[in-house]
């Protein structure tokens, strides 16, 4: 078998180990046997455990990252690439609940250099969000009046707003993808404010996405 | 000198230096003689460092929560609730950017307990927030249209939105309080599409407050 694909094998019983039980609870022993390998190759491939969560986040946060870029056509008009955006986020958290809590939570608190892999992966998010911010801004010819620190603390609050909702999301049963999407984005776009008054953002129909 | 008074010196030298250097760099060492006290009599008060951290924790937790509650006058309409409740927040969270960096970062980077007491602190601002919502909703009679499991996520989203703002105000110079009050009340309130057609929520002026 491949480096390449044993490699993935013993990456994917870590995520789901360190995601399910926990970055100090996990131990090596029942990653290796999740993997279906013995202990020393995993140490030989990945080091120590430290290394291997590392990988660990590096490769989810990848994943996120891509995942959201991905699902974003350009070109679209931005309310309609925001909503593309978080339909792709709270899709690829639902379907890998395993790698968002080991981003959102496990490398989050087990401190450094774990915290600092995360924080990359955030700020990366952080700027596609401002950027699209900036395009809409720029549709709406309001350039000059939506100074730069605006923009960046509407894209901070929108990450914080994202991140929080796929953890809960993620522990409420029965909350699917689009229905966090669509929360987001009526709080977002359309505002609490319109909400109250009856005044939502509405999905457009027939876009060509599954449910 | 009264126990208490002791204890508070404690708790104010450990904030400290658990919210700037960090908690695992953190020594009782430096907390000890930020506080004025000798190492013994700090493990004699606190018993350990681990205790400690969760006292710094707790008393962070409630101070924020209790200044959150005290600056929203209930009775007033549910927008304007919101936005004393943020600049509360913000407030809270300038004023106290040790306390915050304990309770947002440190708290959640070191592991359970730590995280336990911020997630719990965190369930009571969500609760909080989500009474001012159905609240609003009540007022525009909306009630039956916005169902609960669509004010819980509003909810989850707009408390998610403040911690990431708060951590981005604190670390970027020049950005008030209130400023980051007002850039969340656009996100929340106004909602980023009426923010772009030149429709954002305005803070009433002459309302009593401080810069």
């Amino acid at each position: 078998m491949p480096r390449a694909v044993r490699e993935r094998q013993m990456l994917d019983a870590a995520v789901s180990t360190f995601g399910q039980r926990g970055y100090r609870a996990a131990s090596m022993d029942e990653i290796a046997e999740l993997a279906g390998v013995s202990k020393p190759l995993v140490y030989l491939y990945l080091n120590s455990k430290e290394d291997l969560f590392t990988a660990c986040i590096r490769r989810e946060a990848k994943a996120l990252t891509e995942a959201v870029r991905a699902g974003v056509r350009p070109g679209l008009p931005a309310d309609r690439q925001l909503w593309e955006g978080l339909r792709a986020f709270f899709t690829h958290t639902a379907e890998n609940p395993d790698g968002w809590a080991v981003l959102h939570l496990q490398a989050r608190t087990h401190g450094e250099p774990f915290a600092a892999e995360v924080t990359a992966m955030r700020e990366e998010l952080v700027v596609f969000v401002t950027q699209l911010i900036v395009v809409a801004a720029r549709e709406a010819h309001r350039d000059p009046s939506l100074p730069e620190r605006e923009v960046a603390g509407l894209a901070e609050a929108l990450v914080g707003a994202a991140e929080s909702l796929a953890a809960w999301a993620n522990a409420t049963p029965g909350v699917s993808a689009k229905q966090a999407a669509a929360t987001l984005m009526n709080f977002a776009w359309a505002g609490l404010g319109d909400l109250m008054e009856g005044r939502p953002w509405s999905p457009p129909v027939a876009e060509g996405q599954t449910e």
